[in-house]
């Protein structure tokens, strides 16, 4: 399967390697996608760098099979841009499965594609899920039809196991 | 007047020094308030560096005459905390001046104190403004009642001059 990435600067380290590590081992192919192709982007704790692949303007929906959203700083830096929302809105739409942890959340927000959604999320923009139309559940993992959502880096083995199971 | 400011590590360093400094040079006081009494947080760009004067568990919205909010990665920080939700709610609540700027508006959004209310604030959280039952304006300052927004550092010159004339 092919798994397009959504990150950038500020990510939260070990919510982009863990599953991503994860997904190679069981055979999928990442695509790590951000405004600028050819770029190294740099985790939060400074213990990963990424070099992106593809130029969010430049892809289709068509071409993968999963999306993920790793959290950190980096989903509210990439919502301030337009493509990177419509992407994730045309995503949603497509019904393709989408793996969100931490504040990753803050992009399906911005895409308005959680309204009568189950999700959880990090602690901090719970409000902000809520007034998304959200149903918030506090819970390791919440699966809803194609999303799958993580609260925080230590919820990762459970994420990244119901993630794996979807790809299947 | 007194005036409590809101700041954790990670805060826009400029957000900060820039309001405070014209605060204080026009007399009022500043109480730097944050979880622990006695540390030292960090702006984002390493350029400013801020002692707390007092946690916010123990403090009253009656000692204070106004609240400043400065963006950055602080404000999403604070709003995991419930004491700090629970101050800038009963601040709201009673009626004194909020001065918020950039994202320093999710502390409004945890709140809960945004319904009906006109709000600017930073490019990625318009829609969590929106969803908020604020009414988002695109604008360097919008004052409504007692809460003056503005989006930006390139906006403190129009929300400095905007605070200091709701302090007179």
């Amino acid at each position: 399967m092919r798994i397009a990435v959504l990150v950038t600067n500020g990510f939260q380290d070990d919510e982009y390697t863990e599953p991503v590590n994860a997904f190679k081992k069981a055979g999928h192919e990442i695509i790590n996608v951000e405004l600028k192709k050819g770029v190294t982007v740099k985790g939060k704790l400074d213990k990963a760098s990424v070099v992106i692949d593809e130029t969010v303007r430049n892809i289709y929906v068509e071409d993968f099979d999963a999306l993920l959203i790793p959290g950190g700083y980096s989903p509210d830096k990439l919502r301030g841009n337009d493509d990177v929302v419509d992407f994730v809105k045309d995503f949603a739409k497509s019904k393709k499965p989408i793996f969100v942890i931490c504040p990753g959340q803050q992009l399906l927000i911005s895409a308005d594609v959680l309204k009568g959604r189950k999700i959880t999320g990090y602690r901090s923009i719970i409000q902000d899920l809520k007034n998304a139309g959200a149903e918030f559940i506090d819970a390791e993992v919440v699966e809803d039809k194609n999303f799958i959502s993580s609260r925080q880096p230590k919820d990762l083995p459970a994420f990244i196991k119901a993630c794996l199971s979807k790809l299947n």
